[in-house]
């Protein structure tokens, strides 16, 4: 009935917090795990490929993010439920992060920054948010949180998603019909997909083209604006550098790269439009983590129904 | 029964805004104005000392902003009815502007983008928005309308005017009795008031060393900030450089100054934990402030209560 803790590069953290969170619960760290027979619950992030499948009485794996595909990505998976980690800490995380990163795009701050650096005091016509339209990729809980927040700042809001949904305070789009017509309405688009073989790659130059191409973008704002809080894996970054420099895109907010940690060379660290953070937009407590992961095992072992549970056919 | 358009560097703007919400009526711009006796309404920001007193028909003379300081510098005022600029339109970017550097400090931004330039991906830990106490010295309709946005995205408020007030939503401390404790409590200063003699040079080294002193700032906030969107004259420089230089504020947004435009000389423009905007926290569209003078002058003229009447006495 032990538990495991693996795979992730804050290790000590979910293990002193998962043994806070449980006292009287046996708690182990990969790679000093014992008898892995004994292991009945793991806390996984980026698990080595194959490692999990040795463990025979393994019953539940909870991810420590919102994404999974990390776990996907090894073969030999063991056949248990895996819940993502979805909880108001995270939620609430992500939504401060495409808050700040929308009003920042929107308020020219990469340029009011610039014109601070060159010791530049000029005015900088900026739309309301009522002129702005952001559309957010992916409308689940954490797509539909950020919305909340950025309607009641009084931006418009549309969503896209794999299948039709019907969401209050925004006009929603479905499927690959759907998206020419929702990207040519967003001014600032929000990715918040899981990344998943059917989404890989699809924040493209093909995709980038068709923001704002309905000519009703405000004159205020230079251009569309990118903001990729998902996976790195969602997006193709020659792509986002080329339309960044041609004058596509505005600016862009990456919270994630195709390569994490970002390598020296990239173009993103000194681009003057690029606002970049280390995959921190929804870095949650590990206390809350800890806390929901023994809040999954404890609904398994009453026999209530675990929560987030991820569909292994979609991915997420 | 002519209107006047005088002192503001958007003279041009304000000039063309006004004939359009009202084509019929006759509108001038200082020093182009004829007759001066002609005049009855003037919409003004920073006219010459002097001047209005010459215009003896004056009726009305409508601030193109939220403060009126600007008009009180005059000692020859004439004595009628002063109306402050206060709308949907100026409200909502004040809101978006405290809200946004609000975000930017606690998500440790300034810190994030020095780590971009120089390269380095590394997390920061960030508090939640309810682990962060705001302060808002100010509680009119903007110190209101932004503790309701920052409210809604969970951070903890309190509020401190001069004379007692009940808000909903935020502790209310008023007078110099209650400043000790509003500023003891306060992680984050947000300062909206009014420049009056009684404010002037209120954001000094004693006030700043009073931020968070009880205690309870929560450790991931490396220490009390400011954001100063009222006026300049409200604050000593040279005391929150010190402040900041020594630790005791982790970072200020500054969107007014002593003296503005912001000489070159000024450690704010290349200080690492200073964001400064150029007076724009507020900067509202001419033609809804072209708007709201045309309507004052209809209220006037129909017997109806002319709308944010500044008392002379307190001077806002």
């Amino acid at each position: 009935m032990s538990l495991l803790i693996i795979g992730s590069d804050r290790l000590n953290d979910f293990f002193e917090g998962t043994k806070a969170a449980a006292p009287t619960r046996d708690v182990r760290a990969y790679p000093d795990v014992g008898n892995r027979d004994d292991i009945r619950y793991a806390l996984a992030w980026k698990a080595p490929a194959g490692e999990l499948a040795n463990y025979k009485n393994l019953e539940l794996i909870v991810s420590v993010g919102a994404g999974v595909d990390h776990l996907f990505n090894d073969p030999d998976l063991p056949n248990v439920p895996i819940v993502r980690y979805v909880d108001p800490d995270l939620t609430a995380r992500m939504t401060q992060y495409v808050t700040l990163q929308t009003l920042y795009h929107v308020r020219r701050m990469t340029e009011h920054q610039q014109q601070q650096r060159d010791k530049v005091w000029a005015y900088l016509p900026e739309p309301m948010p009522a002129e702005v339209r952001v559309g957010i990729m992916g409308t689940g809980v954490l797509g539909q949180a950020a919305a909340r927040a950025l309607s009641a700042l009084g931006y418009k809001l549309n969503g896209w998603s794999r299948s039709a949904k019907s969401i209050n305070g925004m006009t929603c789009f479905a499927g690959d019909e759907g998206l020419p017509e929702f990207l040519a309405a967003t001014d600032i688009l929000v990715v918040l997909l899981p990344f998943t073989p059917a989404t890989k790659g699809i924040v493209n130059r093909e995709l980038l083209r068709q923001l704002s191409s309905d000519g009703n973008r405000h004159h205020r704002l230079p251009g569309p604006v990118l903001i990729n809080a998902g996976r790195g894996g969602l997006q193709v970054e020659a792509d986002i550098l080329a339309a960044l420099d041609a004058g596509g895109l505005y600016a862009a907010s990456l919270d994630v790269f195709e390569t994490e940690p970002l390598p020296a060379s990239s173009a993103f660290w000194s681009h003057p439009r690029v606002v970049l953070t280390p995959h921190n937009a929804a870095e949650s407590a590990t206390e809350s983590i800890s806390r929901y992961f023994i809040r999954q095992i404890e609904r398994l072992e009453s026999g209530q129904p675990l929560e987030n549970v991820v569909d292994p056919k979609v991915g997420y």
